[in-house]
């Protein structure tokens, strides 16, 4: 696997003792709410060790001078001194042996060219000492399962809802949104905050979450990748424990990348490129951050098998209607009822009521609450549905709160997931019922389309997902962009390619019009003539290309019009000769490949058809490297052009084996030139009907000069 | 204008009589509620009438037995009788001059056939006598501003927020859950919800609306609309008094569509269509049902110009940044700040808050909170803002309340929208404080780039909106489906757009091979052959067709070729001759028009690039005619390979105005003809470069029979 080893986390999310290194007796200042946090609102029973200098003791605790003066080493040294005085505390915490620095300070690279320094130091004590540190600039971290906090904020005696969701972010304000999700019925074990990342990053709790048996769901929020091959192996790690992974990443536009990266002082990314590792790593990815809690705690309460299909149940006709029409928008499917659940929805509603799905109950429910009971248990029991959509449109008072606790009820009978959507604004005793019970209402239909789309979908990756592939970058690392880099002659690229095992037209250079015409003659078919020459790039705009030559005399007069063309042109430009190929065979369908090296997460591969399918639609599909046949078979049906690739509408099919094979036979040639390769364009590849191959015509291959 | 007369509904949503017909003395019946919020939760000091068979006297006010014993005529008759009685109370009504009928009483069309027989009898007596009826099967009228509530629903004492948006439903449920977006400040003049609609519609109530004083902005959510015309007038009618209209339709998907189908009886339509109408009538359409308020809010504070750019106004970097990149994703611009703008930040805030917009206040303002209020109102004022977003990521108890606070006290200095999004599902004083002041917060940083993008581009829309265009069917009126059509064939097809000025190939029909080679000889370039027979529709399918002929010698072969081909495909077809035209010279843009016939909207044009551009990518777009020049220059820009029509990547521009002449001309060709065709399919119409003019290749046209 990859080269980054992660370290054991536990004793710093569960420290023995903890030594809180500027603890204050104010109790509105930084130091007397994190010493709050830890006496009065935690439930640590382990060795507390307080350091300020200026006092002897705080609230009876003893006082030492300084960290160096500690009497023992400690699992954790939580930090809330000024930044001035960092630096040495952290020294001296790693001469004594302590384990972890939490360093809640700000005032470090995110501040100015003097932060920045002591942030650096802070790195090179890490690599010196094997301490480890956490932060600086983050609000702290909080075990809400163990009841442990090492924070300064006010707000982590509110903090209550225990659960299965770990959660993972790097700002403080971001963080504590998804935190306030407790007020909606999500709990949560754990909430890291990781600031700066001098040293431990988002992915390193990642990592942890994907170990700790009280976590069932990761959550993370992450404004910017600062490793990308530890991110990855993070995944990774969590995608062979089983446990699912919902993101976002900030920096999705322009607006956005530019503002985390000033905010952050990470590389940002192509979202692009983050949105592939994601999607190939099982990380779920959504667009918005209300959704990470809708996804997660659907996750926490059931892990889904793919293919789920589902039921609308409601007591509002107009509410049933749009339920559905968000479930069709989403592409989820409505679940067929079996013969029972049928009969017995006849049993339990007034003629009148829609039993079909979506399911209207009608008003009944207000007069008779039974007769809700009655229906929606068989529904969720159905064998055809994997999940109930109970969509609350209005706060009715108590009528919604004995609908509120009937859902509460039936949900303790029955394994399928059933699912209020509270639609409304008035957020009244029914919302409660379904709070307490910790049953996260959605809180608009839309959410809700997006996030059972996930959750069907994270089961069918689940199901497929190949564990055992490994990003090249994991392996090797990403180095940064070389100082410079240069193009391979088109008929160098060619032979490289071909020595690969990549199909390629097959080229030769004539250096006279002579020579020129026996090798069109030799050729025995329409060819290509092009100018060979390091000073020209775009060949076509100085005359250097012409196409469909036929036969010998028809290439030496070309070659003559191509020389003379460039050379009045460009007349300063070295020729060393004119390229013949192969005219690709007519009736091929272009595509392109495109390789480069993201200077987060390594060599990236960009695949779609050619011409107007990119320009216009922007219809390309992308992985990180390597591709496997499996993964070339998925970008293939991933591109809105598939049909035609199948070969729609009586069109012949194209040659897909082929060109999968050639795909995997381009990222192998990558690999095994990782250290080396910077870019790669091949442009278009031709791709012929069923039998007829798949080759690059145009190659341009940019290497580490 | 068009045909049908909208009705003053004056006195139906401000009566100045009204008889209950059904009051009831129990508390917790339907004519009890109702009797209740006329006397006790409505300020109505008009004159209130009750009718009740069994009772002399309710809480001190006279029943009379029946409406006809009433002893004068009233504006409104409420009815929460029996289904059984209503049509006669209605007869009564009408008898005694009463204007109009409000049927709150369930079991009609939605019910059963009794049901929709009953409303069959309530339509006639609006037919015959003039009442105007509304509902039944509804949940009433209230008028909130006015303090008027027609309903039996106990949750109206409630509905006291009062304010300038108007809420047109159908359903009661979904207009409920709109109402109770008083508890996020939203504010409301009216709520009609219209039921099944026997009479009065949806459009009745926007065409009433649009003329009140009180009203700023129109929400509409639709099931169904049954009368088209009536729908597109009450919309033409609201832009021209620059009333916004924003619309939700249910029915989006197949499924939503087919539920809708079944709750409410009326054709949904298709999505696709009902999107156009909206679009071309200026009616703001939204995804879902939050977005309604959203959108309704930000309008009713300040009316856009269009192309608005905003301001990102933060206390945290986080939420800066995440704000930022859902503007850039919603396709909204960032505004520059003005240098006096930066100026007034530095003063305000410390060295290390981000002053570029987007702006991180960072946390000072929790120990100094006239930093937030001196940094945001120069932001607000900056002349390059149109509108300021403040996201709330964290409810952070009373720092959070003081800054809500200020937000409010500052929005009272400045004319540019100051715009909370509260992120939180936390909702503490500081979202009260927002509440209360009537500043709508967004809940998602999603719906916030949805509605601002809408509010920007209403502001677009209204610049440029042609308030005379009228739609055909508002001046005919849309007939039910024919019983049969015909297609005209495709000789005949050609020689009526010939005659209509829309350009096509000239075709002649040969009726043997030596005319055909004349007449090959004579167009003097290479022709294309079919054949021509009624009984055939897939000419290719059955050798029916020779393209690229050259000459006459060609020709006759050619003839002799087809007819026995089909021959022998099909021995019965009748064969009138072989038609024959030019080919189409090569280089061209293949597009498509289609024009067919909706049954509530009337003749709809689709246009778009043909093959693979309307095969895979679905890239049409669509115009409720007529469409004139400026139309169909937008219809052209919409698609999304309107680059390759304008010339992209050094490909020649396409002959533009010859294709907006083209597609005038099809639209005035239907106009003359609306009552007869059905359906048009031009496809492929050929389009040359700048110069070479725009010609259909092959018409189909459906008529009736």
């Amino acid at each position: 696997m990859g080269s980054y080893q992660f370290q054991d986390l536990t004793y710093l999310f569960n420290p023995r003792s903890i030594a809180l290194v500027g603890a204050s007796d104010r109790p509105n200042s930084i130091g007397g709410h994190a010493l709050a946090n830890i006496t009065d609102h935690s439930d640590f029973d382990g060795e507390l060790f307080l350091v300020n200098p200026t006092k002897p003791e705080i609230g009876g605790r003893k006082c030492y001078p300084s960290v160096a003066a500690l009497p023992q080493a400690v699992d954790v040294a939580v930090i809330v001194i000024p930044a001035a005085g960092v630096v040495q505390a952290v020294e001296e915490a790693a001469a004594k042996g302590i384990s972890f620095a939490v360093i809640l300070t700000s005032g470090f690279s995110e501040a100015d060219d003097e932060g920045k320094a002591a942030e650096e130091r802070l790195k090179q004590i890490v690599a010196n000492t094997g301490i480890r540190i956490y932060g600086p600039n983050c609000p702290g971290l909080c075990n809400i399962n163990r009841r442990i906090g090492m924070t300064f904020s006010p707000a982590f005696k509110d903090d209550l809802r225990k659960g299965p969701i770990g959660l993972a972010t790097q700002g403080g304000g971001l963080g504590r949104n998804l935190m306030q999700a407790m007020d909606r019925g999500a709990g949560f074990a754990l909430w890291s905050s990781s600031g700066n990342e001098a040293d431990l990053q988002v992915a390193d709790f990642i990592h942890y979450m994907a170990g700790a048996d009280d976590i069932k769901v990761i959550v993370t929020l992450i404004e910017g990748i600062k490793d990308g091959p530890r991110f990855m192996e993070a995944l990774a790690h969590a995608a062979r424990r089983g446990k699912p992974v919902v993101g976002l990443k900030v920096g999705r536009s322009e607006y956005g990348a530019k503002a985390a990266q000033s905010h952050t002082a990470s590389i940002t990314g192509s979202a692009e490129v983050n949105s592939a590792v994601f999607r190939q790593l099982g990380l779920i990815e959504v667009d918005d951050i209300d959704e990470l809690i809708d996804v997660a705690a659907l996750l926490a309460r059931r892990v889904p098998q793919g293919g789920e299909e589902v039921a609308v149940f409601a007591s509002s006709g107009g509410a049933a209607s749009l339920c559905a029409d968000n479930v069709g928008t989403a592409g989820i499917r409505l679940a067929r009822f079996a013969p029972h659940t049928t009969k017995a929805l006849k049993a339990a509603l007034p003629d009148y009521a829609a039993i079909d799905n979506p399911v209207d109950t009608t008003s009944v429910t207000i007069s008779n609450p039974k007769a809700f009971s009655d229906a929606l248990l068989p529904v969720a029991e159905d064998p055809n549905v994997g999940l109930v959509l109970c969509p609350i449109a209005m706060d009715y008072g108590k009528y919604t709160e004995v609908s509120a606790s009937l859902i509460v009820e039936v949900q303790s009978r029955t394994q399928t997931p059933i699912c209020p959507i509270w639609m409304s604004d008035r957020l009244g005793s029914g919302y409660r019922v379904l709070d307490h019970a910790g049953i996260t209402p959605f809180r608009s239909l839309r959410n809700m389309g997006k996030a059972v789309r996930r959750w069907i979908d994270y089961g069918a990756w689940r199901s497929r997902a190949d564990l055992a592939w490994t990003p090249l970058a994991m392996a090797g690392g990403v180095p940064p962009a070389p100082q410079s880099v240069r193009a391979l002659s088109e008929i160098e690229a060619k032979a490289e390619l071909a020595a690969a095992g990549i199909p390629t037209t097959k080229a030769k250079v004539a250096v006279n019009a002579e020579e020129a015409g026996a090798i069109a003659d030799l050729m025995k078919t329409p060819v290509a003539m092009k100018i060979v020459s390091p000073e020209i790039l775009h060949k076509s705009d100085v005359g250097g290309v012409v196409l469909d030559v036929r036969g010998g005399e028809q290439a030496k007069s070309a070659f003559d019009r191509i020389v003379d063309a460039v050379k009045s042109a460009e007349p300063k430009a070295r020729i060393t000769g004119v390229l013949i190929e192969p005219m690709a065979p007519p009736g091929g369908l272009e595509a392109f490949i495109g390789v480069s090296r993201d200077l987060v997460f390594g060599h990236v591969m960009t695949f779609g058809l050619g011409g107007i399918y990119v320009e216009i639609f922007k219809d390309v599909t992308r992985r990180v490297m390597p591709v496997t046949n499996r993964h070339a078979g998925e970008m293939l049906e991933e591109l809105r052009c598939w049909p035609l690739m199948k070969g729609a509408r009586g069109r012949p099919p194209r040659d897909l084996e082929s060109l999968k094979k050639f795909i995997v036979a381009v990222s192998d040639y990558v690999a095994a030139n990782a250290d080396r390769i910077e870019e790669m364009d091949l442009n278009p590849v031709w791709v012929g009907a069923e039998g007829q191959g798949a080759f690059a015509l145009d190659a341009v291959v940019m290497v580490r000069a």
